[in-house]
């Protein structure tokens, strides 16, 4: 019963088809290939507008790159404390912007509230000896589980474009988040003032396929170049094109996302008396103490402490093909924590 | 008729379905699944001794990573002027090693010389003024479709050696250079003198696999952390590991470079008179003129013109899987050239 | 009545004189001059050990040199939440460690406990996901005005030590730390643990003299490099090793230094009742609420507000040359607050 | 007989004492000092047009950051390949512009052709593949003794500026190059296109005062950014400000600058049949020979080989304070080689 995290699982059948699908005769390199020029139309339909979209191996460069490209070497990025940017990924966006610097705030469940994004653009203001807001970078589901709503992406977004900021997210469970919405894409992007999304597909069922989305179109040059840069133009674009393509493909990634989340909910149920989060998308945190986990896994659950080694909390994602009766097991084994 | 470069072939049959071979149950994400945990141990089989093998997701990646990885940010690496990492990388090593600079030296056929290695350690010399020689980068098989035999990799492993500095290979066609040369892995690498090696299987057959094999163990630590802020430490590891377990699977790698290479052979034979490089492995340099060029392409041929429009010169990349009646076509045109 | 801070004030005339005492012949540039020659030797004789002195232009550069030449690009600099490295540098030690992070931890009057400073270096404890602890960096006399104790940096000290990390300390007001502690300038550096020192001199009587002194000796040679690479290798050496040289002459750095604390001291008598951290060195912050700050300005007193406009707090900085009657009349003023 | 190069000169008396004239009571600190404000004024007189000046420690450091301030991190410098950004900085350029690329090449004298620029900017053109064109960056005076006329520079800046990139001018021996060419300052600098000057004053009689002129207002803020993230923002503003501001007083930099063009031309005429440059400011380049070159250093000159040890051809370089008898004696010795 594995529920480390949604990035064990393997991939959707179709999208391993997908694969199969185009590889056939010589087309051309480095994304003009007849897949990847599909890309920002069929993206573009999706969030309803039109869009620039580049194809990267992983999130932490979806980030990096799209982060990078929206502030200077001396900008501060306004992110929360558990942020994926700040405690996963290795200092990737200091590397790729040239050494900007991460400014942490708080909030409950890895969300950044409107106070704590207005504290954060305040905090360095010593003028010319300070860094220089710059962006914010928000995660949508958050590292907590959490989601935006519409009205509380605008918000940020207000107070960004208030700030001459741009408004970054990290969306590596931006499907998770959509269908727990059940709203447009758009509504939880661009519309509420998003610039550049990190557009996860890898967690919900590609093998290896992230784009940054980019909505700010004038950034879309830089983004090109930064992306090439760090090494993450494919040679051979079509595979990623097509896993992106097929992600889409008759709503396949809502699909997934929404079993996902619903078998999260089962979860959360079984677990309602020690959640330490509400359950919002695919992740479930519990904190049922010490010898709590100690019988979940007693039980044969794997899972990862946290956020760290003997909190007594734990975290559990469910991801795309989590076995139901895994599931089903789990939730009985919860249920004897009571 | 598509001579433009091997990186427009679709991938081998053999290694996609390895992609479906391991696309079953959860396993740990970040290389630690059992894939990508077999990779020391079957590179190191393949090279003859123990090695650290880190996948990636373009030979750009590999290039940089590994090159930021011999040299300081003060660092120079002497490479040929007409180098991948030098023309065709849009500054990545530079980007990755925070600055080093790139020597260019001349040199036939995109070859490095001993004496022009020599010439450019001892280029900058003006002790704290200069750079501060750090590597060399010599590409297996040269922009120009040459090969280093093992003498001449020795030869310049020896200088490096002296000098104190790293010998980086940019093995992006390592394979059609080894079968050309009828050797083994370990001749043109780490027993000339090679620390590190971009290890190339996208070209050759892969859908996106690429492989910084690193000789020089103690440098290991430092790809780690500097592919991770890349943003090139798959998620799913297992995808990329798959591929190259299946790329050495009885041998297909070698059987997929040997047909490139004889297909090119037989270009060569086709376009001797106006060859502007000798045939040795799957690229074939053919100057006939504008005019010539013309009629080609008014034949179907489609290729680059090299190094730039209107030279008269141009460049036929032979792939693993290039079609054999295209080349038969193609060596008629050739023919009729004469 | 100016307390905005020390280096608001002139260069000390003995520092000044030794300008003009060097400003004859020909020597040779670039550090090799006869004065430069000498600084290796009389920072050895104040420091009691062999050590490497490099100067540079401002504290900034010395901070940001020094930091980058003990941290990888992915280390993690533990520091207090209010370090000039962190507030006052627009980011200087992430540009120059290539993205480095400050990992920031709080403690009173800025100071760094023990206990911080394992947490700080537990905090990032993902592996290959996080940065890895690189280096502490501690400010004597921190941005409060507190100083550490022999004793106190020796806890550091071996706390850095056990985990493998670097400690360096910012210095830019060393010698109103040292003068304040009676102790030798070995024990509170070399002996304590610390590996490179920022020392400052400008702000004690020079015109712009900072040095990097090095006591982790083969860590020099990529001092040298940063430095140069900054742009921060004097062309004309001959005027920083001069000024350095004049200030050690005879003990006038020790006496610029403890008039300037010895005023402070005045200070923070006359404003007991509101002091809101203890007064270690030559400065003295207050807390006598808004009204009492513009009082205080009403008399004629010049001051930030501390850490922000409004706080009802307030920095005051007595510098090398103060002037005696202003003091007399800023604690009138004081006083007059009661 | 030292003619090594002018940064082995002591300041110039008038220098001196400016900073005893500005060594007084208490003043605002990083810049904002009376006289650093009046820099803007005084340089937008003598340039005649508004600019923005920037005050930094080293040559390098105003190179570095100008240039910097004009290309993007994937952008090409364009430049000679004997330029002192290209050789004599340990990579700073590289450094500050987060790895952009210097583009070198030839040209008699170390000088920059128009052609020759054409072609720099030509050299680059595989699309996303290859780093962009930003910048040009010539020296006034040349490393080898070199000026451009005003109708060369303008030359130059209508190339750049129908590439869309910038024209930066490296003047270390700016006051040299002026004086011979009798134009005024706009002439060479903003009206010929420049955007960004480093503007030495170093050489020509300062302590250490160099000066970024930026042109392009627009990109002030950037520059700014950058000078101070290197560090180069002086605390104690007014010592660097007095400088220039002595510089400039009653034509110092003129009368200065002029002498040592003079005393040049006499070894130019001494040297006259084995001069291997036209001796055009206050550098002169011969080729006696290995054993003319013995014979001089025999009779007591101390000079540098140029570009290298054993070329038999060396460079004579003329202070602003070079002693008289000194050139007298070595213009004696020059003509016994004949």
């Amino acid at each position: 019963m594995n529920f480390r995290s949604d990035n064990t699982a393997a991939a959707a059948p179709e999208i391993l088809a997908a694969l199969s699908a185009v590889n056939d005769k010589p087309v051309a390199a480095y994304g003009e290939d007849p897949w990847s020029k599909q890309l920002d139309e069929k993206f573009g339909e999706v969030f309803e507008r039109e869009v620039r979209v580049f194809t990267v191996a992983t999130g932490t460069a979806a980030n990096s790159i799209a982060l990078a490209s929206v502030t200077p070497p001396w900008g501060g990025i306004i992110c929360h404390a558990e942020a994926h940017i700040a405690c996963d990924e290795c200092g990737a966006p200091e590397f790729y912007s040239g050494g900007a610097k991460l400014v942490l705030v708080e909030g409950a469940h890895a969300k950044m509230s409107a106070v704590a994004l207005k504290e954060g653009i305040a905090r360095n203001a010593r003028g010319i000896h300070s860094i220089q807001p710059a962006a914010a970078s928000i995660s949508q589901a958050t590292e907590r589980g959490a989601i935006y709503r519409p009205d509380e992406v605008a918000a940020l977004g207000a107070i960004a474009k208030e700030a001459g900021i741009a408004l970054h997210m990290d969306g590596a469970r931006f499907a998770n988040a959509l269908v727990a919405l059940r709203c447009a894409p758009a509504d939880i992007s661009w519309r509420g003032g998003v610039g550049v999304l990190s557009f996860g597909a890898t967690k919900n069922g590609a093998l290896a396929a992230e784009a940054i989305v980019c909505f700010d179109l004038y950034r879309a040059e830089e983004i090109a170049r930064r992306r090439k840069r760090g090494g993450h133009l494919f040679c051979k674009g079509r595979y990623a094109a097509a896993q992106l393509l097929a992600y889409f493909e008759g709503g396949l990634w809502l699909r997934l996302a929404e079993r996902a989340n619903a078998l999260a909910a089962q979860l959360g149920e079984a677990a309602a008396p020690f959640l330490s989060a509400p359950v919002e998308s695919n992740q479930v945190f519990i904190k049922p103490g010490v010898a709590g986990l100690a019988k979940l896994r007693a039980g044969g659950a794997d899972f990862y402490d946290w956020a760290e080694e003997g909190s007594g909390e734990a975290r559990l994602v469910v991801s795309w093909n989590q076995d139901e009766a895994d599931v089903k097991r789990m939730c009985a084994l919860l249920v004897s924590l009571r």
